[in-house]
């Protein structure tokens, strides 16, 4: 092999940054890295999800997380490659407490981007393969207890005679991949849950409802979708799917249940969580509180002049639950999201005289475009065939920092509106308003930044563009009367129905509702970058605000995300939790200060 | 690469083959064999399942069925590998209508064993991977409907207004696998099972049964158990998971089902089958029926005298549910298999006094002896490592044929009497009658040829050995008194409990009952190869009697077996239903005469 492979290229930068780290040298770590450089650490080293941005950023965190976690054993996993002069590869490495797995892209031979994960802490790994358990015992014991009598007794006594460890706040996709993984780590964890079953939160949603993702991006852990899955899950499918899941893993999943609050004690450690519990009072005592209830617990409706005297149906999109008593009616959707368009959609195949009403610019991207010019790379069976398999996608997805993304994405979506250029001025020619997100840089950096703003197209652009489904926009509404909408344009629209698909609050109104005003205000803001867009204030931070990591409140964490979010992070945050539960030292590098009052 | 790499001798083999195929020449093909050749093929050529044992019969087999199939495209899959005078490989090949996999054995330069088996139908192939469906169509259309309300629809429907193409009598994992398998390839079935819920065939069982097979060997189709699954499930953990599988794969379960009776009608080619759903009749009237009870609906019991003055608990092993009532009770327990031990195991843990009746030997060998020396090569972490897949393990038995199998496991057994001689020698001394098979062939012969007769040690053994449950053997049954048993010993041992382990009919009483008489005397007998040893009576016939293929009596079928048959024979027996429903041409090759009336 020549002195100049990527492979070799690889392996010396990693003996570099290993002698250095082990002689403790921060400034000779650092130097290996580009002015340029980032360090992206999720959990290994700074018991955080941190981005150092920049040479002086890196030396810093080498300094005061890296050298005390004493890396050894940096090694290239399998071969490194190239292109566009930039070189890149897996690698591995171990803290003293953990193993890890990371990705390195090396640019003029300095670290363009490191990313380094958490695998496994040492001595706590999960057990699997050839380190799965027995089952059962090949031998006799007096008083010796079946799996199904163990399973009985675990929820009998969980949360009642016991205390789990965990308790999370919201059973949806996120508090079951999370369930999941503590479930793997024997972490003893309750799934709270309003809803009576396992997938309801997808069952309950207006019947035409698809996964947007396709389902290469949409795996739950540990139990893949089997290959004749479809590509776009019909909601009750997934919901089936969920539920099955959440009962061959074992989930301690409380449905019908109800939070009604939570507070912690300093001195003993300890969250009093009151739960309602098929309509009785219980009260648990958790160690660790997570909230993965998404902000879907808050419906945003704005308050509308007339809306109480309105004699048809007025919801919001998370009450609509289907067009069938619309056939023939007029039906007005504010909003232009995704269920705006979905739910037009519906009312539209039903035989219902569809308005929708546009108030602020939405991207819109056909799937089959999105697909070949953003996911298919990362999540299909192309990138399978090519080796790339959702683990490594959702890594190679982290491997790229928040600040290098928007300049990433931006090239595929110029490709995209001149691959749909007429399909895009048709939408326009009706008056529909887009936008590719302030800076070009499309889906992905808009759901980071403000967690919506988009709609996958799935059928009712075309009805927007022939007429079949009426447009409004460049309006906001004025009132609302007996038996129709007004415009701020004077215009008066005649309606049976009107659904407001307005959107969520946020994850904060949840806080204050549970954990009260003041926790609410030292936690601050959840999501967005501070990325000084519309809606995602700055400063800057790197990373996403409050997100599966650790909070201003102690020993209590945010999850979520969509199917892909929640099964990645899910991991670090799992982690997080296990090495508190074991008293494995955790210092946090890098706690981000509160900006925003929530 | 030189001439002779084992690859190369392949290729050229399959070359050679290919051409004496396509000129028509069965002497030229058949003499690419050596004399004590096999080409086994499954449903490929056939349409059948057979063994041609012998240069001779390949040469009919080739004449009559694989050139009027069309062969082609025969190619070698990866490398193939020598050792021991032998040279192996995976092949490829096409029929006329089908796609083909199988697997080569070279002895001399000839063919020692060519195994052939039917991967899929040209123009009928499952939907997976790239090929998978939408999911949802990305167009508005008018009165589409969704997922839930197409499958509601069929549930709806579906033997009540619409007719199935299949009914497959009994529920278990056999017939769950095989409706997987149909449902994948879109030939409507119903499944008739008389417990309520999916999986209860286990849960009804006693509360320590766990499977004696480790998990590699006990997948299902298309969805495979995750990585942490233990090795031998515990029977309630299992049922969860076929009940979830049973779901998700959303096949038509007909549960609270009980099949009365079934005819046929010649002229009609339709099945007539009565059933009872949830106490209501109804009559199904399916092409193809399926009866997939294994024997089970047909408890063995030995009639005894006296036993009807029993004033104890008198149980066959099927109806006993547990241990639990039985504490400081006296417990007689009949029979050695793996129902006899497992139960007696669980008295004693219990803190029952127990005995156990021995009649007959049986083979016992300790779990974790027998994995090293027989199924660890195949089914385990090793095999996995080393690329041999589940399904490549499930090709690599089928590519033995059953006359070559006893002479290749016999040294396994002949290792593990040494390797485990002071465990027999204490069996021994307590009296255990113990072989090893009639020939030293070991427990997969065993199955095959009579289904039973041997115990895969979990415990009891040691608990015999050391008396903690007492043994008598070499003795029958005389006679039952109201509080005891009386052995053809003169022993008399007082009871509370009686537990007959012996076991089950066979399916041949199952055809009869639901069937009549004319038709089991049709058919004949199920299972067994005609080994000529006891409880197998000859002619050798090469293949299970009757399973997974064409029988005399037309458009009826038998599926059963344990996990690994009931997963990798559902294929061939799915073909070939799916193949009749869409008139693809199926000249069986070989139907077996009757040579027993059951």
């Amino acid at each position: 092999m020549s002195e100049t492979t990527p492979t070799r290229q690889v392996s010396d930068w990693l003996a570099a940054l290993d002698a250095a780290l082990k002689r403790g040298d921060a400034a000779g770590a650092a130097a290996l890295f580009g002015d340029d450089g980032y360090w992206r650490d999720l959990v290994s080293f700074t018991w955080n999800i941190t981005t150092a941005e920049g040479k002086v950023k890196v030396r810093q965190m080498i300094e005061d997380a890296v050298l005390p976690a004493k890396p050894s054993a940096w090694q290239i996993e399998g071969e490194a490659s190239e292109a566009g002069g930039v070189t890149e590869a897996w690698v591995r490495f171990e803290t003293a407490v953990a193993r890890g797995y990371g990705h390195l892209r090396l640019k003029g031979g300095k670290a363009w981007t490191l990313l380094t994960t958490m695998s496994e802490l040492k001595g706590h790994e999960e057990h699997k393969g050839p380190t799965r358990d027995m089952g059962t015992e090949h031998v006799a014991r007096r008083g010796s207890k079946s799996w199904l009598e163990r399973r009985q007794q675990e929820e009998a006594e969980l949360g009642i005679t016991t205390q789990p460890y965990v308790v999370i706040i919201g059973g949806g996709q996120g508090g079951i991949a999370l369930g999941a993984r503590l479930k793997r780590l024997n972490v003893p964890t309750i799934i709270v849950e309003k809803n009576e079953r396992p997938g309801d939160s997808w069952r309950k949603r207006y019947k035409s409802l698809c996964l947007h993702d396709p389902v290469w991006y949409d795996h739950l852990p540990y139990i893949p979708f089997p290959e004749h899955w479809p590509v776009f899950s019909p909601k009750d499918k997934i919901a089936d799917w969920i539920e099955m899941y959440t009962k061959v893993m074992e989930l301690n999943y409380w449905g019908g249940t109800e939070c009604k609050g939570a507070r912690y004690d300093e001195s003993k450690k300890e969250w009093t969580v009151e739960v309602v519990r098929n309509g009785k009072p219980m009260t648990l005592r958790p160690r660790q509180l997570v909230l993965a209830t998404g902000g879907s617990g808050f419906p945003y409706m704005p308050s509308v002049p007339g809306a109480d005297t309105f004699k048809g149906d007025l919801q919001h999109s998370s009450e609509h639950t289907g067009p069938e008593a619309y056939k023939g009616k007029k039906a007005v959707v504010i909003g232009s999201n995704s269920s705006a368009h979905d739910i037009c959609e519906a009312l539209w195949e039903e035989g219902a005289d569809v308005t929708m009403v546009q108030r602020g610019s939405t991207l819109v991207g056909r799937s089959a475009s999105l697909g070949a010019l953003t996911l298919d790379a990362l999540y299909s069976e192309t990138a399978l065939k090519a080796g790339i398999t959702t683990d490594k996608a959702d890594l190679l997805i982290a491997a790229t920092p928040y600040k290098v993304l928007p300049s990433l994405h931006a090239p595929a979506y110029e490709k995209l509106q001149k691959l749909d250029a007429e399909f895009y001025a048709n939408l326009e020619k009706v008056g529909f308003m887009l936008d590719f997100g302030e800076d070009g840089s499309g889906i992905y950096m808009k759901a980071m930044r403000v967690g919506g703003g988009y709609y996958i197209d799935t059928g009712a652009s075309d009805l927007l563009i022939d007429g079949r489904i009426k447009l409004k926009s460049r309006v906001g509404i004025e009132r609302i009367n007996h038996q129709s909408i007004v415009l701020t344009d004077g215009t008066e629209l005649p309606a049976d129905l009107i659904v407001f698909a307005t959107g969520y609050g946020t994850m904060d109104n949840v806080v204050a509702q549970l954990l009260g005003r003041n926790v609410a205000e030292k936690v601050g803001k959840v999501w967005g970058l501070g990325s000084n867009t519309r809606g995602d204030p700055g400063p800057w931070e790197g990373e996403l605000r409050n997100m599966w990591k650790p909070t201003q409140q102690e020993a209590f964490w945010f999850h979520g995300g969509n199917l892909h979010l929640s099964r990645h992070y899910s991991q670090f945050l799992a982690l997080q939790l296990k090495a508190r539960m074991e008293n494995v030292p955790t210092p946090v590098y890098g706690l981000a200060p509160v900006h925003h009052r929530s």
